[in-house]
């Protein structure tokens, strides 16, 4: 069968660094072996730097971004906490539903897609929330929300509340400060900035969040109590939970070998950079973006489609002429906005002018 | 930094088919590709071959082994219902964890490890239970139970009970016939016989059990409603859930095309020499079998650490000196038992002269 090899600059997965896909292929090593032991810890070193954290609660969950979310929920939210989360997009929506799920009374604080969340509303919209959720970088708009103001200002009133902040689609792409913002419980993915394949949820959780846990959580897979009884030998040694994904996790830790050699604020800025350069040039065509000036993310531009144009059969023609994947819009804004991510190893200048050649020759531009 | 190559004789993970590992390391394809959505559907094909089902729902589930343990549970159990769980080893136990945390009325039927699953005493727990839950091959013990006659019996009293297998360690090594047994809902992992890294869990589910699930379980992640949208389009398109664990799904994929190429039957037999050859070895070494005779896995072998022997000495010395990995016992039998797998890639006789001739030089027999 033959191989299709594609430029994903779509909303995730975007193409690993090559590292990442060296050590997939590396050979595999038992999660108890020593040598894979020290994979881990090391990864969870490198995570908190990349964090910008001191948590030792910080590991990689084992499944994709959103089991994160998952997480976060279950293990610090009891059925009939007070939960205010920020909707801005699809995931600040996900978050409404999975808190509901684990009995949570979800608050809603709406705003209009492609804004970012607004700190006075999530402030009035409770006076005593136990939990207060935010995405960082909305995949489906491509607005970044200011986190630091936010958890600084939930904090300023009192400590009652943890914040929780979703940055599947920020770390390693814009700064992340953990301990400077004062988050307390974070999520993110591999397949975005982290430049991995999808398949692991990097966490991190606060000392403050820690003493808070749900101690016997309805969730086996997910319980943090066992797991970290794994990832960090807390009780004194190794307890087995659950077979760790040992070959995405000496990838992860190979992507940010990478990243950190690279340098973190360099990271951000070739992010910065490229993100930049597709805007301009996406006006240059005279395409209108989508997300708030001021509030856009430069890992994941959003741009709307031109009025007549065929969304699907754009991104149809370069997938399948090109072998350039951009995404579509997301919920409302499905047929009438795309994504165009640059990400991890795509955040550079070749694959914004590839991408930007591509799409004037098939929109005639 | 040097890579360390281990030949995996533990209970999991096992070394990868060489076509698993290749495909690892191919071209990530985005999880909405019409090319991964081929290599999607083929897998659950597969899948549904090697599980011996023509069952709609039969999906990898985004996490390893016992996140299909959570998913059972999660989706086909409401609070207050009886559940019957066999109990003769860790997995069982887990069972009974992962059960309580979704509210069910736990029978536990307790058997000596070593054994295998007592059908009538089964049967005998409770007089209507809405399921009945046992492990097919037991990771810590290295037992076979009986599913075939446990779904016979189970279903044989009346319709009111669904029957769960965990399958995580006998799935394409030894025969498994979701259809042709009766059982309703099972899962297994990547990482032992079928020749995967670990971090994906396939999972089946017949139309009765379909019939009968929570509408809207406690978890988001795991809600099969959510996640059949996007795997198998039932809705009439792909609805995005997660991010899909691309390069996971196509080494399984990859391997299960190797599986298939070989022949089950053929598969299974190369499972049972090796087994066979192995037990045989341990015997001539002076060794006494640990799981009861008539019910052992040729894929995984329990064998008593001989007195005076220091259990955990003679395993480092295999890894460090021999880059041979073994399991310890679990639970109670950590250090008086050693567990020896042959699992997919590693069902072959090479291997097993390989461990017997380094178990015998080691030990000096």
């Amino acid at each position: 069968m033959a191989l299709v090899d594609r430029v994903l600059l779509g909303p995730g997965p975007s193409n690993p660094y090559p590292e990442a896909t060296a050590a997939l292929a590396a050979p595999l090593l038992g999660h108890l072996d020593p040598e894979f032991l020290r994979v881990l810890d090391e990864t969870c070193a490198r995570l908190r730097t990349v964090w910008g954290t001191e948590n030792a609660r910080t590991l990689p969950l084992s499944g994709t971004g959103s089991i994160g979310m998952e997480a976060a929920f279950a293990n610090f939210v009891r059925p009939g906490d007070t939960v205010v989360v920020g909707v801005n997009g699809l995931f600040g929506e996900r978050m409404v539903d999975v808190a509901g799920r684990y009995g949570a009374e979800v608050v809603r604080v709406d705003h209009e897609w492609g804004q970012p969340i607004d700190v006075a509303r999530m402030l009035a919209a409770h006076p005593a929330p136990r939990l207060v959720g935010a995405v960082h970088a909305e995949t489906s708009t491509g607005v970044r929300s200011d986190i630091a103001a936010l958890a600084a200002a939930v904090h300023g009133r009192d400590d009652h509340a943890l914040v929780l902040a979703d940055c599947v689609t920020s770390l390693a792409g814009i700064e992340v400060d953990i301990d400077g913002w004062g988050v307390d419980v974070a999520y993110s993915g591999t397949q975005k900035c982290l430049g991995v394949a999808p398949g692991l949820a990097p966490f991190t959780v606060s000392p403050r969040a820690w003493e808070r846990r749900v101690e016997h959580p309805p969730t086996w897979y997910l319980d943090l109590n066992l797991i970290g009884a794994y990832v960090d030998g807390s009780n004194g040694g190794r307890t087995y939970h659950h077979t760790a994904p040992v070959a995405m996790i000496a990838s992860l830790h190979a992507a940010l070998g990478r990243v950190l050699a690279e340098g973190l604020d360099a990271v951000w800025e070739r992010h910065r950079a490229a993100g930049a350069r597709l805007r301009e040039g996406l006006v240059d065509l005279g395409l209108d973006l989508f997300a708030a000036e001021g509030h856009r993310l430069p890992e994941l531009t959003t741009v709307r489609v031109p009025d007549g144009v065929d969304s699907a059969k754009v991104r149809s023609i370069l997938l399948n002429e090109y072998n350039i994947e951009i995404g579509a819009g997301a919920g409302a804004f499905a047929t009438s906005v795309w994504r165009i991510g640059l990400m991890g190893h795509n955040a550079r200048l070749d694959r914004v002018e590839l991408v930007l050649s591509a799409l004037a020759r098939v929109l005639g531009r």
